[in-house]
C-alpha cells in the first residue's frame, strides 16, 4: 500500500508540484511589479529562489509566458469577483458598489497590480490577443452591473459605458501609487475610495 | 549687413536648430508611446527621421535624457493648465473643472500619454527624482484646486486627497485605452468625462 503523505506518492508529488510553481510565479510578479517587467529576468527570478532558470522554465515556460500567466491570474480574480457580485443580494448599485471594492482590492494585490503595470507592447503578439481578451471580458462585466443598476433606478448614468471607464480608472491608478507597505490598508482604501465613487453615481446619495 | 532670412545669420539658425529639436522629441515621443520605451532604440528613431544617431545625441542625449525631455514636456504643461485654471473666473468648481477638462486633454496628446506610459523604472535615478518631484507638484496643484472649491461651498470632497487621486485616476487612464486615430475627438471625451466626474463633487447637480 502506498503512504500518500510520503512525497513520491502521485498526490503529494501533484501538489508539491503546484505549490512549487506558486511560489515561482509570486516570486516573479512581485519583482516584475517592484522593479519593472524588462529590468527583471528569470534569471534574477531564480536566483531570489535559490533555484535554477531551467527549473522555472519546467514549471512556467520562457519569460512572456511567465508575465502572461501573472496577468491571467489577476484578470481571472476580476472575473470571478464580477460573477460572484453579479450573485449578491441588494440593488444593482449594492452589487456594482460590491464589484468596486474587490476590484479596488484585486488591483491593489500583487497579480491584480501586475495588469496594470504591463503594457501590451510587453507581451508577444499571441499573448497580447489573451490579456485584450479577458479585460474585454472585464469592461464588459463591469458594463453589465452598471446596466442592471439603471434598469433597476439605483444607478443614475447617462453614458454606462464612459461610467465604466472612468471607474476602472480612478480604481487602476492606486497599482501605481498605493504604496503595499504602507499606511493605509488596501481594504480600507478599497472601501473609502468606492464610496466617494459612488457618490457620483448613486441618485439618493445627498 | 547679415541677412536675417539666411539660415546662416544667428538667429535662422537657432530657430533651426529648435525646430529640429523638437522634431527629433515628437517622433521619439510617438515611438515611445506606440512600441513601447524599451522596444524603441534611439537607431529607430533616427531611421524613421533619416538622420543619424549621433545628431539625436546632438540635439537630445541619451535614450534616459530623451525620455526625462518628453514626461517633463507633458509634466509642465498640466501645470501651466493648472496656474492657468487658477486665475479662471467662477467659483471654485468651475475653476477644478476647467483644470480637469485641460488635463484631459493633455493625456490624450503625445507628452501626457507619455507621461502615463512610463514607469519610473525606466528611467535613471536622477531623472525619475525630477519625474516625481513634478508629479508632487501637480498633485498638489490639483489638490489646491480641490480646498479652494470646498472652501467656497462649491465642491463637496470630506477626503480631498482622495478625490485628487481619483480625479487623477479617472483621466489619466485615457492614455491607455483612447485611441488618437479613433472616431471620438479628444475635446469631446475629455469634457464628456469631467462632466461625469463634477456628478461626484458638485453638491447641486442633481
Amino acid at each position: 500500500m502506498q503512504d500518500t503523505l510520503s512525497p513520491f506518492a502521485p498526490q503529494r508529488r501533484e501538489e508539491a508540484r503546484a505549490e512549487k510553481r506558486a511560489a515561482v510565479l509570486r516570486a516573479a510578479v512581485r519583482m516584475f511589479n517592484d522593479h519593472g517587467f524588462h529590468q527583471t529576468s528569470l534569471d534574477d527570478v531564480a536566483a531570489r529562489l535559490g533555484i535554477s532558470k531551467p527549473t522555472i522554465y519546467h514549471y512556467l515556460g520562457n519569460k512572456d509566458q511567465v508575465l502572461l500567466e501573472c496577468v491571467v491570474i489577476g484578470l481571472e480574480q476580476l472575473l470571478g469577483a464580477a460573477r460572484q457580485s453579479g450573485a449578491e443580494p441588494g440593488t444593482g448599485a449594492d452589487r456594482l458598489k460590491y464589484f468596486l471594492r474587490c476590484y479596488a482590492r484585486i488591483i491593489m494585490d500583487d497579480y491584480g497590480r501586475c495588469i496594470i503595470r504591463t503594457a501590451e507592447e510587453m507581451l508577444s503578439e499571441g499573448s497580447r490577443q489573451r490579456f485584450r481578451a479577458l479585460k474585454r471580458e472585464i469592461n464588459e462585466a463591469m458594463l453589465e452591473l452598471i446596466e442592471k443598476g439603471v434598469a433597476d433606478g439605483s444607478v443614475n448614468a447617462p453614458k454606462p459605458k464612459l461610467l465604466a471607464f472612468a471607474l476602472a480608472g480612478a480604481l487602476n491608478w492606486p497599482a501605481r501609487w498605493h504604496d503595499p507597505e504602507g499606511a493605509e490598508p488596501p481594504e480600507k482604501l478599497a472601501s473609502d475610495l468606492v464610496d466617494l465613487l459612488a457618490q457620483g453615481f448613486e441618485p439618493h446619495r445627498r
